[in-house]
């Protein structure tokens, strides 16, 4: 709004020790000579303006020696986002909102957004331009309805506003699981076999945000993980696949913005899941990719309709994409291998490549059933013979020699790689039967625990759907590395141990 | 989650001089020996619990002294909601989700609220349980469809969340404008007038929140506002009226904090705004009700067609609630009278309550108007003598004497009454006419000047539509106290001067 008119420097940065997570915010005295801090209260976000440099915050007030009447304090997310040191003048305007708004306030009255607008909220937001409360009303109101074109540019736009890869290759194989299920690490079994076999893939995965253990940090117990994108080529060239994290390369970064509003909320939209999962996916160079829905009753997808609704809108964005999309359904009905946390997940993957005998056989299976798939993409390959291919390439050792290959290119991570040396064991409380797990339950167990952060924390199961159970016979195990974790974790397992163990006989159930 | 088990205190309370507004803020060192911080980051939202007591609170964290590593610091809104000293012991969870954002989360995939699912919601809000975030889904989520079920549930949840006022009387009137006016200060004429008449008027009023002045704000420049429920009512049994703030009184409290989160989202949704308005007048127990609507093209209605439309949903609530409602619309084309911000408005009411021959008519005629419509429900009063009645009460000074009497009775508020010294004229840059005003480019310069908080600051206008001005004749004067904010409104109104001065000859326009 004021543009046109340079006003005097008013204010001096100062740096706040807040981690305030994704949101700009800057903090004034409410005793400042220069800028009377109360007349900015009705407009909440305000401007710093440093030369050509500006940003946009959230203003908070103080009364005491935070910061100095002449200063203003930037928390540490605001602070690095300026990039100027403490002690630089900037001038602090009432901000105007972002004009893309206009775009998020016309849809939530029923219009629809054009690709321009998508790709305009996708910059602001890319640039922090948006509040929590102004991501909360784009994704709510986009929530209710999103037409076909709005998806595909969704998609499009978010992945434009980061990092693009691209492979000199004319096949670039890609899997992606959609979430949900402890344990789940296929990845890290199905990208040293297909590498293996010579397909290209440079798989890029998330960090946990909610749950215990994302790809990205569990094979970060085996390996760097935050490798640039020089370094990603230079791996791939000679294993012909990674397994880093996607955000240090700054695949789709709209995507982790908007997930750090989805998921307080619980909002989940399968139009912003596809065209979060896609834009990760386009911008990552890939030609064929497989997609795995787990369903189960504490599944994201509980059933097979909502898998089918989900598995039509890959297609339709894969097909006007150009990459050719796969979509399977898988049993999603409890935890797949027997660790929940990194380090435990980190050591099933190694039991399943090392052909351990007592490696965890729904691991293996889910992973040669997903590599079968994959390694099916390879035009010299005769069709049907990917999944003994699969077979062939962990059974005989040289998807382990690959993946060792992949560890050390990618190079030491220098984590512990110990478990939390406090643990409980969580017992049946009857003879019986497991009839189920709840998945929801054991990752917010096995969180609470410590997980991701303390990388050997985490839950191991020792039994599963089906199996038979004594009273008093442990379920699993809980590690944490610190009493207050140790307490959470066992506190929320006596609340409720996510387990239903069934009396044989039938009849009466519940743990 | 973990209600059943009693975990061990953790953490003492510490005062964070930091005011977050609306939202409960805490924070905790990265180095908490008693609590690992970095295990919450993951859910954001925390529970702090003391013996009875608890409060969700949105978690920030810090590396350096903010907070001992033994200490949860709590920003000064949590930390006086917490109601508990310094030091106290308080144990820290992760907090799960409000129940009722359950209600939201299906609400946003098209489901209806029930009553019972509203009331959860309100009363969630009015206790501070919900974050901006959680507040905005509940809005977005609402505003594409509210049933008329719903709006009728969420005015009386609103009423029943807060103080409910009655009378001992079976006429208690009340007047509403919607706002957006600069100036529009007509209920401090409309009261004195129906009160002299002696119709009860317990007028209760809102301060401004990203306006220049609400009636709050400029009735203060004159007497106290912040009575109690019962100094209030000793006030209208003396006066047959008052103006007092009716935030002191928490009628609405849930009003408030909706309001912290749509304004700047600039979310304007006709039920929530009804519901919203209705909320306040059943919690105050007003009997006959005229609403104004005012219409322009930079008012917050643009067109008679959105003005029935609304005068028919306060219709449907009043009848619905058994409050004789009444609606009328009128001119928003520009400001009622000359001043805009508290202590210029003020002189604006009682140069019209004092028949001084400068005072604006706009105001003295709108006012005339308004107050003839509530007389008018005296049934005593022969019908279609309403305005004759108002104009006699205000030209023989019984107006203004009653004015006096409510003034002494709220006592004085001791504000200072003086305007800004830093003062700008703003010329026209043309000979002309002037033909169009910008109410929110004026609401927003006077708030840039230092209005309300600066009471003295503000704009005051010397040209309205229609008056010829000669180039360099001032338009209007800003006000202000300091230089920061007499540079921010002068910037501004060099960037935009709110007003059209066109040529007499027509043709070419813009100021």
């Amino acid at each position: 709004m004021h543009e046109k008119i340079l006003l005097r420097p008013q204010l001096k940065v100062r740096r706040i020790n807040l981690d305030t997570g994704r949101e700009n915010v800057v903090v004034i005295s409410s005793r400042s000579k220069a800028l009377r801090a109360e007349v900015f209260r009705g407009f909440s976000r305000v401007e710093l303006r440093c030369g050509s440099k500006e940003l946009l915050a959230t203003l908070l007030l103080t009364d005491d020696g935070l910061v100095g009447a002449d200063e203003i304090g930037l928390a540490e997310p605001a602070f690095r986002r300026f990039g100027e040191p403490a002690g630089t003048p900037v001038t602090v305007t009432p901000a105007a909102r972002p004009a893309s708004l206009d775009a998020v306030l016309a849809k939530i009255q029923g219009r629809t957004f054009s690709a321009a607008d998508i790709t305009a909220i996708i910059d602001d937001i890319t640039h922090y331009r948006y509040s929590d409360m102004e991501i909360a009303a784009f994704l709510v109101g986009s929530a209710s309805f999103m037409s076909s074109d709005e998806l595909l540019a969704l998609a499009r736009a978010m992945a434009e506003a980061g990092t693009q890869l691209t492979w000199d290759r004319p096949i670039v194989v890609d899997k992606h699981c959609i979430g949900g299920i402890p344990g789940n690490r296929t990845s890290m079994i199905v990208v040293p076999i297909v590498a293996a076999h010579g397909l290209t893939i440079p798989k890029t995965s998330s960090r946990a945000i909610t749950s215990p253990a994302g790809t990205a940090d569990t094979m970060e117990v085996l390996a760097r993980v935050d490798l640039s994108v020089d370094e990603m080529k230079q791996v791939v060239a000679t294993c012909h696949g990674c397994l880093i994290w996607g955000g240090h390369v700054n695949l789709s970064p709209a995507d982790d913005i908007l997930i750090s509003v989805e998921r307080p909320l619980s909002l989940d939209t399968r139009e912003q899941m596809v065209a979060s999962i896609m834009s990760k996916k386009l911008a990552a160079g890939s030609t064929h990719l497989l997609i795995d829905l787990p369903v189960g009753p504490s599944a994201k997808l509980t059933t097979a309709l909502e898998a089918m609704r989900l598995r039509k809108l890959f297609e339709f964005v894969g097909d006007h994409f150009g990459i050719a999309v796969e979509v399977i359904t898988t049993d999603g009905r409890q935890p797949i291998g027997n660790g929940i946390g990194p380090v435990l997940e980190a050591q099933d993957v190694m039991a399943v490549l090392g052909n351990e005998p007592d490696a965890p056989r729904d691991l293996r299976e889910k992973s040669l059933r997903l590599a079968a798939h994959l390694l099916e993409y390879d035009p010299e390959l005769r069709g049907g013979k990917g999944y003994a291919r699969a077979r062939e390439l962990l059974d005989s050792g040289a998807a382990l020699k690959q993946m060792q290959k992949i560890i050390d290119a990618q190079g030491p991570s220098g984590c512990r790689t110990d478990l939390g040396r406090f643990t409980a064991d969580i017992v049946a409380p009857r003879d019986g039967v497991v009839e189920a797990i709840d998945c929801l339950c054991l990752n917010r167990m096995a969180r609470s625990a410590g997980a991701p952060l303390d990388k050997g924390a985490g839950i191991k199961l020792f039994k599963k759907i089906g199996d038979r159970v004594a009273k008093g016979e442990p379920l699993y195990r809980i590690y944490a590395f610190d009493e207050p974790e140790y307490d959470l974790a066992v506190a929320a397992a006596t609340d409720n141990n996510g387990y239903v163990v069934g009396l044989r006989s039938g009849g009466e159930a519940g743990a």
